[in-house]
C-alpha cells in the first residue's frame, strides 16, 4: 500500500504564513500586533530552547513577544504578583509560564492563577473544563495540533473510530475530549491505556490511532488495519552513538512496519511536534481576536 | 442466564444512612452539621418537587439545610449577590442553584459564578476541569452514583471495556472522565453517539454499557453480549394510558429482552435515578469534610 507521509512540519510553515498575512492585514487596518508573554524562571537548556523557539515563532507572526526572565531564587509570591498583573494588563493577549518551575514554586497554584482569557497553553482547569463543556476555550497545543493535521489532510474523522492510546492530562484526556464533541472530531472515541485487557483488538478496529504513551516501538504492524491513519505522539529520547547528540527522537510507532500498511501516517521527527509552537501561536492570535474584534 | 437486578433504590438509602451515622458522629464529636443550600427561582412543578426531596434528603442526612426562594422577577444581579454571598459563607458548605432559571437570566453566568469548593452539583467548567486534571474536585451526581453502583456491586471495571452511548455535558462526558481514570474506573473508554458508524459492534464487546442518549428502547437484546452489564441512564415521558399519570418513565434499555442476556442491569425507575440526590448529599458531606477537617 502506498502511504501518504504527514508532514507536520510543512504544515506548521503554512499556517504560521497564513497568521502572518492575517496579522498584517490587521496592523495596516490600524491595529495592534498580537502579543505573548513567556515567564522563564532559571537557565534550564531545554526550557531555555523551548522558549527561544517560542519567540522566533511570534516573529514568524508577526506577533509581539516579551521575555520575562526570572532567576532560580523568585519567590512564589513574586510569581504570582507577575501572573496577576498579566491577567490585567490590556496589552497582552496571552501569556505561558514555562515547565518546570524551581522546587519551591508550587506550579499548579502559579497554573490555576493564570485567567482563562490568556491561558493560550490551555491548561488551567477552567479552560479544560470549559472546552470540555464545548463553551468558548483554548485547546492545548498538541491535541489541537493533531486535529488540524487532520483536517488539513481531508482525513475523515466524523463517525470514525479513533483509538487513543494513552490517558495523560496534556496529550490522552483532552485528544478524547475534542474527538468526542460535535463542533471537532464527531468521532467514536476509545481511550486505551497500560490497564486495558483489549488493546491490541481496539487498535485493529481503528480508523484512526492517536499512539501517546511514551513506549519506543511499541504500536507494531499486527495492531494496525490497512489503510487506517496513524498519528505518533511519542518522542522518548533513545541512545543512539550514530548521532553526534547520542541520542535519538524515538516514536510510539514503528514506523518501518506499520507505515506501509497505513492510508496516512505521522514521522518522528517532524510530525506532530513541530505543530505544537504553532498552535500555540493560533491559540494567541485567538485570544487577540477574542479581545480586539 | 440468571441476571441480578441493581437496586439503586435500596443502595442510596444505604448510603444515605451511612452518611447519617457519620454526620451523628460528628455531632457529637461537638462539630457543626454541614449545611446544603437550595436557590429555587419561580415556581415551576418540577423545580418545586426536586428542591422539596433535596430538602428531604438533607433531612435523611443530618443536614442542615436552607431553601432560598425568588419570585420570577428576581434581577440576574441580584443572583449573582447572593452566590457572592454564598462563596463566602463560613457556615455554608455547598449550594446549587436549581434550574431552569427564568430567560432573562444567563444560567451560565450564574454557574460560573459558583466558587468550585462549594460546588456540590459539580457543574461549574472549573470543576469539570478539575476532575478530568485529576485534582480535588466534585464529581456530578449522575455519573458519580453510576460509578458507586459499580463499586457497590463489586463488578469489576479495571481494563474492563465501557461503552458510554451518548456524550451530553451532564452523562456521557463526565462518565468518560471518570471511567477512563485510574483512580477511579481504569476503563477501556468508548464513547459512542448519534454519529458512530460501529455502534452496534462496539456494544457487542462491551463488558459495561451506560446509555445514555434518551432514546426509548433503543439497546436491544442484539446489541449486548451474554453477561455484560447494563446500566440505564434513560428517563424518557412516554405516553401511558394505563397509568393515572398517564405517562411512564422509558429507559434506553429494552429491559424484557436486554435483562435476561446481562450479569447485572438496572431498572428505571429505580436504578440510576435514585442515586442521584444521594450524592449530592455525598458530594455534600466531602465539602463539609475539606472546609472543617
Amino acid at each position: 500500500m502506498t502511504f501518504q507521509l504527514i508532514d507536520g512540519k510543512a504544515t506548521a510553515a503554512t499556517i504560521k504564513a497564513e497568521i502572518k498575512q492575517q496579522v498584517e492585514a490587521l496592523v495596516a487596518d490600524g491595529k495592534r500586533r498580537p502579543h505573548l508573554v513567556a515567564i522563564l524562571v532559571g537557565h534550564d537548556g531545554g526550557s531555555e530552547t523551548y522558549v527561544k523557539n517560542k519567540v522566533l515563532a511570534c516573529e514568524a507572526c508577526g506577533f509581539q513577544s516579551t521575555l520575562i526572565r526570572y532567576e532560580e531564587d523568585v519567590t512564589e509570591g513574586e510569581l504570582l504578583e507577575k501572573v496577576a498583573e498579566l491577567n490585567h494588563r490590556d496589552d497582552v493577549d496571552g501569556f505561558i509560564v514555562q515547565l518546570p518551575l524551581p522546587k519551591h514554586i508550587d506550579e499548579q497554584r502559579i497554573n490555576e492563577a493564570i485567567a482563562w482569557q490568556k491561558d493560550v497553553d490551555g491548561f488551567t482547569p477552567i479552560n479544560v473544563g470549559r472546552m470540555s463543556l464545548g463553551l468558548p476555550s483554548f485547546v492545548s497545543a498538541t491535541p489541537k495540533g493533531i486535529l488540524t493535521l487532520l483536517q488539513r489532510y481531508d482525513i475523515p474523522t466524523s463517525g470514525q473510530k479513533v483509538v487513543i492510546l494513552g490517558r495523560s492530562n496534556i496529550v490522552g484526556k483532552p485528544m478524547a475530549q475534542l474527538m468526542m464533541q460535535k463542533q471537532w472530531g464527531d468521532s467514536t472515541v476509545v481511550v486505551c491505556h497500560s490497564h486495558s485487557k483489549q488493546l491490541r483488538e481496539e487498535c485493529l478496529s481503528a480508523d484512526i490511532i492517536i499512539a501517546a504513551i511514551g513506549r519506543p516501538d511499541f504500536l507494531t504492524a499486527d495492531m494496525v488495519r490497512p489503510g487506517a491513519t496513524v498519528i505518533d505522539v511519542g518522542t522518548t529520547r533513545v541512545p543512539d552513538a550514530t548521532r553526534k547528540t547520542g541520542f535519538r527522537l524515538n516514536g510510539d510507532v514503528k514506523f518501518d512496519e506499520v507505515a506501509p500498511k497505513c492510508s496516512y501516517i505521522t514521522p518522528v521527527p517532524g510530525g506532530v511536534g513541530p505543530m505544537t509552537i504553532c498552535m500555540l501561536m493560533q491559540n494567541t492570535l485567538e485570544a487577540y481576536i477574542m479581545r480586539e474584534v
